[in-house]
């Protein structure tokens, strides 16, 4: 059984706050990323929290330490519950944003595997793997995978073993099912077919049956 | 003889927009950074105008085409004139970043090495060179690439030949000298060397003189 994720893509708060209110107790956590947070400002979190739903800040943070660290506390002092890091930049870049995060009282995820055509370059293979051991070893709360690629997905999930979650995105729009990786996920991540559609709440409800 | 350009990794509008101010004439163009920007909005860049210093925005940019796409068009709409970009999730990822730059009248530049210890898990060696590589074919503007590493610095040229710029962090605090890198790079980048220094306008001053 797997939790939903709303990836929130949309543009500008009112959309945003409607899409977000509409799928109250249908969603888990909401996912938020830089396009929406930069046209409308770190504030856009607190716009949120009347749908009562934990945010998480997908900005795939990949700077040095320091700078990772600033950056993590402004999410966390928006309000947001959790971050997602990248781990390219390294055991100590990695270690700030679980840190920060712990610090807190959040989350922090860690991208090893990503489901475009160029995450071929660099973000598979042995390096999914290598950064995957690294955010076990970093103690984060989960890795993000894709389900358009369950067999790595499932494979990922062997490196960090059961007690750290996996979010799997690149369900609905990009052609994954939710019945392709619930069973070695914690967390679906859906975005179009939930937000484009005419009724996000209906949608948000069928995702989160099927993810059971 | 090199540019100069000035991190400003200040917190705060108003010392953000101080600092900006006393560097006209002094400094080439002004780098920013998310904790700024997500502390204040990305208005920041519009504030920091009267200094008429170009702004790049140093967001080190790394996530699928798209969503690239909307952070370039988020961050030129705002005015700046640059952008600082990843190479890691791929040729697609960084393509969508320089055509995004290249639209707006702007410049891309792509990260190849970093200079903090994590950088040597996975932003260094041959993985560098494939970055430098890449950000030729997709026309970057040019690279990053540290001045506490001149060797690999001066390498990185090699590989892109003298059409690319190479801008240079780590000079100053750090513990970089501009005569250090200069005659391998185009720009060097200072930080806390003049945004904390008792008189902003002087250090810009010196530290452009001994990048000549």
């Amino acid at each position: 059984m797997a939790d939903l994720l709303l990836a929130l893509d949309v543009k500008g708060k009112t959309e945003a706050v409607r899409v977000a209110n509409a799928c109250t107790g249908e969603v888990d956590a909401i996912k938020i990323g830089y396009p929406l947070v930069l046209s409308t400002g770190l504030g856009i979190v607190k716009d949120l929290t009347n749908a009562e739903i934990p945010i998480i800040a997908d900005f795939k943070v990949a700077d040095i330490p320091n700078t990772n660290t600033l950056i993590c506390e402004e999410v966390f002092g928006a309000g947001c519950s959790g971050i997602i890091t990248h781990a390219f930049c390294g055991s100590d870049s990695l270690a700030a944003c679980v840190d920060a995060a712990h610090d807190h009282g959040g989350v922090c995820f860690v991208v090893c595997e990503m489901s475009h055509p160029g995450a071929l370059d660099f973000l598979s293979g042995d390096n999914a793997v290598r950064m995957a051991e690294m955010a076990k070893a970093a103690g984060a709360d989960g890795i993000i995978a894709p389900a358009t690629r369950p067999e790595r997905t499932a494979m990922l999930r062997g490196v960090i073993g059961d007690a750290m979650k996996i979010y799997s995105p690149g369900v609905g729009a990009q052609g994954a099912q939710p019945e392709d990786v619930k069973k070695y996920v914690d967390g679906i991540i859906v975005g179009r077919a939930i937000y484009e559609a005419t009724d996000p709440k209906a949608a948000a409800h069928e995702f989160r049956v099927r993810a059971r």
